[in-house]
């Protein structure tokens, strides 16, 4: 267990391996908005339209290598040559496009902001075409850390004090998943990750032991235990290759032999049943003397199962989290969107059926009262509303003007202050009673009214009854 | 709607921006084994220990690029710098990761055949360190996109003959979760890709047509459909941004209005109740001599709605599936590992609770009876049993000597054929009454029990009972 401390160049991953992060229709409008001038600015909304019932908030995330990538975003001559090999678009407009930059503002709210349904957490506003063109790149981005940092704050919240480390590299959903939902994870307050590419790139504690084929390579997992901690004093021994209590046996008579040489931090639990084990094996460490020997269970947990042991009182001190973390098991997407809300100065919407959206630029407001956060208006950008505004400009003019996140501790701790001050219900594991107070500003309301009314106005009376 | 068939380099994106996809542990083995002298052979095994509970079999996907990411592991400067930033290792053994290759031999299932739980997908047969620290790269790269195309062929399987376009770059898991997830998709035989980079990488055809945005940002949905129509005469018009089926009016006089001019491809409606909505349509195109244009659906799908859509009758041509295929919404991780089974020659298992494995190096033999497979046995690698073995070689001393996978068609054809052939039950979207017949030969199955007897023998009498 040890912490890097690097500094290491970012490396977007978007991007990696060449470009092109763009559904094809998002180019198409790219071509056809230019081809038509229509050059007026739009603000484009990211926001969640229902939260996954298993939620009852989520957590803002994975903004800061977003900046990144939108800002470098371009297109390569590979990318051109490509693009010329479908053939749907003319020669000038492919050739324009090596010049694509994205040159306008972003506005966001910060990373680890626990935000609600319908709250807009990222606005692009720039020429149509330009917002347009990053739709499936913004989305991809902002939803994989949101995800994963609203599911690991579950476990963390489960754990009650006690450390949780990430050890879901293998089986998360590729290995930007893995690479990102480290981030994401340490942003919602994991410990360590096991994942050397996460911790290198993020100055992220990692964390690992030793695999059951290395005790299984040994004559005997004495042998192995005695080995292993001769190169690695302070290790954690894992103990149910064969018998998890023969397991702590032998740890215990290592220890012994050792004597004050004993460095060993403590053991590994990675099957059967993690309460009554963790309750044995720390009666046994205790009565050895080893009480400063910790316990580590891990195995197929999640929020739920961390709950269930630590308020049975497991004495288990670590808990590492894999596969249901790192894919979000119980609600592994989000109804994320990037909707057009103003074009050209006016509001747009559209009003298919369950997805009507709300016009215009947007701010969102939370009160406290006390410490506690009472309520969220939705409202207008140039709307002032009480409480504090949670989305901030984030880049101008193509430039990113938010500081690069470089110390996710910081981040971390803003994450910590800004959940605990949810009210408790909002907070638990379980479904609240009472979603979180959200409110449309009487002004966002009435825009959206008329426009909604203009609108259907607009289809001809029998419109919305099928033939 | 064009096909990309340009020669892009391949970009194996476990490795990019920068090494190090993995788990601490596995190098702290790797460091251990090399300090201990073992470098006797070891054989660890992938497979998936249950299928989840919403698969009747999974399909193998992923190998081609882990074949290429497995020849270019290595350790650069900039990683070695880091991991000597965590003062674990002594330097001769950090320097010495500047030369490490990997140069085992690789056995795998091709990509596309179907398997069952605890069947060996992948072998890795090499220098116990060298194959330790494989690990993770390997299960997170087989399980993403053999969870994915396993999900994708029951998408396929619901559509019945009807086209499926993959739409789910957006809420992927990551950018490599989209992109593979392309690639696993095609090879599962989903038809096309909204995104084009991995339109360019895999050389799949690319399908998209216009976000709600586009018609937003017209003073009306008919101006805009007209403007797009002329840009892209072969274009799909979204008709549900206001209303559905004025939306579909609006193509009509657009279709009449173009005369023998209209090269219109069809609609495309994303909200509402798209059985009504796609025959109510399907009956408007038709009756104004439209009967050409294609009805694509989209918004939320998965196999199962596509199922009902399709036994219902909906006249729907094309489906257009992202989030719940792109996530495996129902089954979002695999129960997958990679277990230590040989080393220096002698079988190796764990006998840890509810997670006891089978030692040996492998072979999974299928027997088909007039073209329907029959059953499946896992052997040892050495023996012979009826049927055509499933495990190849594709890598020796390190190099790949499987052919590199340039057309997913041949994949595609390849998976499709071997699903055929499975027992009508078991290709079924429901779970199957009757699991597929997979039996351990005789010869393994006593030789786990010989180790295990061993392995027992070896625990003091009351290691399994808790003091």
């Amino acid at each position: 267990m040890a912490s890097g401390n690097m500094c290491l160049p970012k490396a977007p991953s978007a991007r990696e391996g060449g470009g092109l992060f763009v559904d094809l229709y998002e180019l198409a409008m790219l071509r056809a908005y230019a081809a038509l001038g229509m050059e007026g600015q739009a603000t484009f909304s990211v926001f969640v339209r229902q939260l996954p019932k298993e939620r009852n908030f989520l957590i803002a995330c994975g903004l800061d290598e977003l900046l990144d990538e939108i800002e470098q975003f371009h297109f390569s001559s590979q990318d051109v040559a490509f693009l010329r090999s479908l053939n749907l678009f003319p020669a000038d407009f492919l050739e324009g496009l090596r010049r694509f930059r994205f040159a306008g503002d972003v506005f966001a709210m910060a990373e680890g902001t626990p935000f609600f349904a319908n709250e807009p957490i990222l606005e692009v506003r720039a020429p149509i075409g330009q917002a347009q063109v990053l739709e499936t790149l913004v989305l991809n981005r902002l939803s994989l850390q949101t995800l994963l940092a609203s599911k690991a704050y579950r476990v963390v919240a489960a754990a009650a004090g006690r450390q949780v480390m990430d050890f879901g590299a293998r089986r998360a959903q590729g290995a930007d998943a893995a690479i990102g939902g480290a981030r994401a994870f340490a942003i919602a307050g994991v410990g360590q990750t096991s994942l050397l590419t996460a911790g290198a790139r993020y100055h992220l504690p990692v964390a690992g032991t030793m695999a059951h084929s290395f005790i299984e390579a040994f004559p005997s997992e004495a042998e192995a235990f005695a080995a292993f901690a001769e190169l690695y004093p302070r290790t954690v021994l894992l103990v149910d290759t064969y018998d998890a209590i023969q397991g702590v046996r032998n740890v215990i008579a290592l220890a012994q032999e050792l004597g004050s040489n004993c460095l060993l931090s403590g053991i590994r639990l990675d099957s059967g049943d993690l309460l009554s084990l963790s309750k044995t094996a720390r009666a046994m460490l205790d009565s050895a003397g080893l009480g400063h020997l910790k316990v580590v269970a891990s195995g197929g947990l999640d929020e739920m199962k961390v709950d269930a042991l630590v308020k049975a009182g497991a004495p288990i001190d670590i808990f590492g989290v894999g596969t249901d973390m790192s894919v979000s098991a119980d609600a592994p997407s989000l109804d994320i969107s990037y909707k057009l809300a103003e074009y050209a100065g006016a509001g747009r919407m559209k009003l298919s059926t369950g997805k009507m959206t709300f016009p215009g630029r947007k701010q969102v407001f939370r009160r406290e009262e006390n410490g506690v956060a009472t309520d969220d208006v939705i409202s207008l950008a140039d709307e002032r509303q009480p409480g504090a505004p949670l989305l901030t400009p984030v880049m101008r003019n193509g430039k990113r003007i938010a500081p690069r996140a470089t110390d996710l501790s910081m981040l971390r701790n803003a994450a910590a202050r800004a959940i605990a001050a949810l009210p408790p219900e909002i907070r638990a594991l379980d479904p609240t009673p009472r979603p979180f107070p959200v409110a449309i500003s009487p002004r966002l309301q009435s825009e959206a009214e008329a426009l909604r009314a203009r609108l259907i106005a607009d289809l001809p009376p029998a419109a919305s009854v099928a033939p």
